[in-house]
C-alpha cells in the first residue's frame, strides 16, 4: 500500500470487521489462526493448536472413536468461543484426509458446525495442497525461484512445486505421520527392519510422482507442517545440520529412535512430547522424499493450510475468487459455447433475484447466487464428451475434476443442479447435501431448469419474464406482450418442463 | 486409377478374397452389400434390403417381440449364405438405434451371429452418422462444397457436416420414422391435427441442434435413406417438385395423406407398398427439419450407412484406421504423457506376443493385440481429471466419449481393461463383454497390469522381460541378469501386484 502511516491516525477504530479466522481441522491436530487485514495485507495476531488425534482415533471400521469425537467437538468449541465476534463471511473451516475418510465424519461435521458456530467443509488432497502452497508462498519473502513446498500431514502428504503466489503442479498422496507409523511401527516398536520397510513403502508410493515432479524442477524445497518443524528442530539443536533439513541429519535421527527402539523411550533434546507419536513415521517419509526426489537440504516454513485459507478468503472479499479461473479454465478445456452458457445465466440471475426473498434463498456457508451462476456455466461441460448422456457427464466432471478453491460440498451442490438440469428429476442425488442447503436445492433446480429451458433455442435472446411466486410452488412466468407467440417452439417446450416440474410439486403457468 | 485397361489380362483371376460385404441392421429394415476392392476402389456388385421392422416390433417393455426377433434372425441366416465364402477381415455387421435399445438385443445378437456367421457390433449414434457421412461421401462427385448430410433411421435421424470425406460435425437425435409414426399417428390415422403434433415435436427435438448446425453453415443439403428416397421419388413423378426435394413439395404430400386419413388408404404414383407404414412420421421429420435448418432443396443420395462401413473397413486394411485418430486425439485432449504411455505399450506388446499362443488371444471379432495397445495408450486419460480415482476417469471416459470408429464392445472391453490397470481387480466389469471375448479378459488384463507395474517409476526405460507360462496360470517374469536387484522399488512393486494377481488365480515369480 502506498498510503502514509500518518493516515492511521483517521483510520477508524480497530473493529472484528477486519479479523479473519481460518480453523484445519487435521488428521493430528487442529490449528487455529485469527489475522487482521490492514491495507489489504494480512497480519496474524493469534494462533492456536490442539492436539487432537483424530487419525489415531480412527478404530478398524474406519469410524473415529468415541474418545476422539468427543476431544474434536470440545477443541471446536473453544475456538468458537474464541472467534464468536468475527463475521461469518471471514471465516473459514476445513477439514483433511481423515474427515474425507471416516464413516461417521457427517455425524461429527453436524455436531462440529454447532460447536463452533460455522460449518466445515471437507477439502479434497489436491485443494489442500494448493491451499497450503499460498500459505507458504506468502510466508516466504518474494524471489524468482521455483519451490518445491512439502507438507505432512496425519493421513496424506502434499507435494506442491510453484513460482511466486502460483503453482503449476499439486500432488496429494496417500501417506500420512500417523498413518504410516500405525502401519509400520505397531506398538510404536522401532526396528532396523520396520523402519527399511516403512521407508520402502513410502518411496514405493511416491515412485509415480517422482518423475513429473522431478521434471518440472525447483530451485528450493521447502518444507510445512509439525512434523517437519520439529525434525528441522530436533537436528538443528543436536548438531546433525548446519542449517535445514539434510538427509545425513535424519539418518542420525534414525539411528537414535532405532536404538531407543521406540518414541517414547528416546530422550532427545528439542522433541516435544506431543510430537512423539508420529514422528517415526514422518521420518520415514522425509527420509523417502530426500532420496526419490534426490533433495540435499531442505528449509522449513513456519505458515501451511490455515494461512493459505485466510489469504484464500481475503482473495475472495477482493474479488480474485480462484473459483472463477477454476469455472473459466474448465470451460476452456471442454470447449463451451459460453455465450450460450452466459446467457442462461444471465436468465438464471433474474429469476434468482425475483424468488430469492420469497423462497429464503440463503445459506450461511455458501454463496447460493453464485453456486446458480456457476452451475449455468458449467452446465455443459459434458457435451464434449457425448451429447448423448452429456448431462450425466457434465455433473460426473463437476463431481470428479480437480478444481481449484470449490471444497467438496460445493462441488456436490453443483454437480447435482447440473445433473438436473432437464429430463427426469432425481431427488436422490441431493441426499449427500448439507443440511442448510439441501431443503433449498429444489428451488435453485428449478430456476437453473426454467434457465435452461428459455434457451434451448440457443438464439442468445436476451430473455427476461416475470416470475410470480403464489403458495411457495405456484409459478408463473409472464413474458413480454406477444413474445411466447413469437416463440411457439419455447412455449412448447415450457409447456413440456410444466409437466416435469408437475412431478416434483411444482406448479408452471406461463403468461 | 490411371492403370490402363489392358493389364486387366494379366490380372489374377478374380476371388473372392477382394469382396467385402456390410450388413446394417437398421430399425426399420436390414440391408447387405457386397463389394469388390480393385486397385484401392470399390465397386458395388450386389445389394439386398429385407423389410424386418425390428422397431416396430417392440413391445412396451423395450422388448423385440418374438415375430421381429424370428424374421431378422431368418433374414440374417440368408445374408449369411450370400457371403460365406468372404474373408472374415472384410465382413463388418452393425446394430443401430433399435438395437442399442433392446432389452433383450443381447439374446438376438447370439443368435444373429450363429445365423450370419459373424458377429454383430452395435454403434453408438455418433459413429453412425460418421459412417454414413462416409457412405455419402463416396457417392458424390469430388467437390469443395459444404455439406450437410441427414438421414433418417427407424429410431434416430442422423445429421453430419463435411467437407470432402471429413465430417466436422456429427448429430444423432432420438427421433425416426418409425418412432413418430407410432407415437403421433395410432392405428395409422393421420388428420391435419396430430401431423402438426408431430411437426412441432420433431422442431422441438431439433432446436438445440438447429443454432449449431447453422453456424456450421453448408452450400448443399444431401437425403440418405429409404425414406427420403421414396419422398424425392413420390415428389418428381407428381411433379411436386421440378428436382430434389422441396418444402413445398412436401406440403402437397402431407394434404394428401391427411385427406386419405391414412397412408393404406393413400393411393399415390411412385408410393411403395413397403414404405407405407412408416411415410408419415419420416415426412414430419423431413418437413420439421426444413423448417428450422431453412432447408430450400435437398437431392437424394443413394448411399448410405452400409457404403460408409465398406469404406471404413477398406480404410482399415490400408492403415488408415480412423481408431487410430480417435486415440490420438483423446491423447491430447487429456493431455497424456505419451512417452509413458508408449513405454507401457511397448511392454505390454513384448508381453503379449510371448503369451497369445498359450493362452490363444485370438477372437474371430476383435483385434485383441491393438485393443491392449490402445489401452495401454489410453490408460492414464483420467489424470487429467483427478490423480485420484484415475483409473475409474479413464475407464468412464473410454465407455462414455465419442470416439470415431469404435463399436460399443470394443469401447467395453477397453473401458474394462483400463479400469483394471492396478489396485483391485473387479471381475464385474467384464460381464457386459462379449462371450468371444469375455474368458479372454483376465489374460489381457494382466498383460497390461503387469506393463504398468514394471513402468510405474515413469523412468522409460525400456524393459522386456521374458515371460514364461506354465499350466496356463503360473507367471514367471525373468529380467535381465541383476535388473531387479538394480530397480528394488520395480522389485517392490511387483511383489505388490503378485499379491493382487494371486487373488484372482495367477501366481507370478520373478527371476
Amino acid at each position: 500500500m502506498t498510503e502514509p502511516t500518518s493516515s492511521a491516525s483517521i483510520e477508524p477504530a480497530i473493529s472484528n470487521a477486519d479479523l479473519f479466522a481460518a480453523i484445519d481441522l487435521g488428521s493430528n491436530s487442529f490449528h487455529m489462526i485469527i489475522a487482521r487485514e490492514t491495507h489489504g495485507q494480512m497480519h496474524v495476531v493469534d494462533k492456536h493448536k490442539e492436539m487432537v488425534r483424530l487419525r489415531a482415533g480412527l478404530d478398524k471400521s474406519g469410524k473415529l472413536s468415541n474418545k476422539a469425537f468427543k476431544e474434536g467437538i470440545a477443541c471446536l468449541e473453544r475456538f468458537g468461543q474464541l472467534i464468536k465476534d468475527i463475521p461469518a463471511a471471514n471465516v473459514r473451516a476445513v477439514g483433511t484426509n481423515t474427515l474425507r475418510n471416516a464413516s461417521n465424519s457427517r455425524e461429527f461435521l453436524k455436531q462440529a458446525k454447532l460447536a463452533l458456530g460455522h460449518s466445515i467443509q471437507i477439502i479434497a488432497g489436491q485443494e489442500e495442497a494448493r491451499l497450503i502452497y499460498l500459505g507458504v508462498a506468502h510466508g516466504l519473502p518474494s524471489s524468482d525461484e521455483q519451490r518445491l513446498v512439502m507438507d505432512i500431514g496425519g493421513g496424506s502428504t502434499e507435494y506442491i512445486i510453484g513460482h511466486q503466489f502460483e503453482n503449476s503442479h499439486l500432488t496429494s498422496t496417500e501417506m500420512g505421520c500417523v498413518s504410516i507409523t500405525q502401519s509400520y511401527f505397531p506398538k510404536g516398536k522401532i526396528t532396523q527392519e520396520n523402519f527399511n520397510n516403512a521407508v520402502s513403502k513410502c518411496r514405493q508410493i511416491l515412485r509415480p510422482h517422482r518423475s513429473t515432479l522431478r521434471k518440472k524442477g525447483w530451485d528450493i524445497a521447502i518444507g510445512a507442517s509439525g512434523t517437519i518443524k520439529s525434525i528441522g528442530v530436533i537436528l538443528e539443536i543436536n548438531s546433525w545440520t548446519e542449517s535445514g533439513i539434510t538427509l545425513q541429519g535424519m539418518i542420525e535421527l534414525s539411528k537414535e529412535l532405532i536404538k531407543a527402539g521406540s518414541a517414547d523411550n528416546l530422550k532427545l533434546a528439542g522433541l516435544k512430547d506431543e510430537r512423539r507419536p508420529v514422528l517415526v513415521g514422518g521420518l520415514a517419509i522425509l527420509i523417502a522424499t530426500f532420496i526419490e526426489l534426490n533433495i540435499e537440504q531442505m528449509q522449513v516454513s513456519s505458515n501451511a493450510l490455515r494461512e493459505g485459507l485466510v489469504f484464500d478468503t481475503l482473495g475472495r472479499l477482493n474479488a480474485e475468487d480462484v473459483r472463477e479461473t477454476s469455472v473459466n479454465a474448465m470451460q476452456q478445456w471442454m470447449k463451451v459455447d459460453t455465450e450460450q452458457a452466459d446467457a442462461v445465466a444471465r436468465t438464471a440471475k433474474s429469476l434468482y433475484k425475483q424468488s430469492h426473498n420469497t423462497w429464503n434463498l440463503h445459506s450461511d456457508g455458501y454463496d447460493l447466487k453464485r453456486l446458480l451462476k456457476w452451475a449455468c456455466r458449467l452446465h455443459e461441460i459434458g457435451i464434449s464428451i457425448s451429447f448423448k448422456r452429456s448431462r450425466h457427464h457434465s455433473a460426473y466432471l463437476v463431481a470428479q475434476a480437480d478444481m481449484a478453491g470449490f471444497n467438496q460440498q460445493e462441488k456436490q451442490i453443483l454437480s447435482s443442479l447440473v445433473v438436473n438440469q432437464r429430463g427426469k428429476y432425481s431427488e436422490e442425488s441431493f441426499e449427500e447435501i448439507d443440511d442448510s442447503v439441501k431443503p433449498l436445492m429444489p428451488y435453485l433446480t428449478v430456476l437453473l431448469r426454467l434457465a435452461v429451458r428459455i434457451h434451448r433455442g440457443r438464439d442468445l435472446e436476451q430473455v427476461d419474464p416475470i416470475l410470480r411466486i403464489i403458495n411457495d410452488k405456484e409459478l408463473h412466468l409472464e413474458f413480454d406482450d406477444k413474445w411466447l407467440d413469437e416463440h411457439p417452439l419455447t412455449r412448447l417446450d415450457l409447456e413440456t418442463e410444466a409437466k416435469h416440474l408437475d412431478k416434483f410439486g411444482f406448479t408452471l403457468f406461463l403468461e
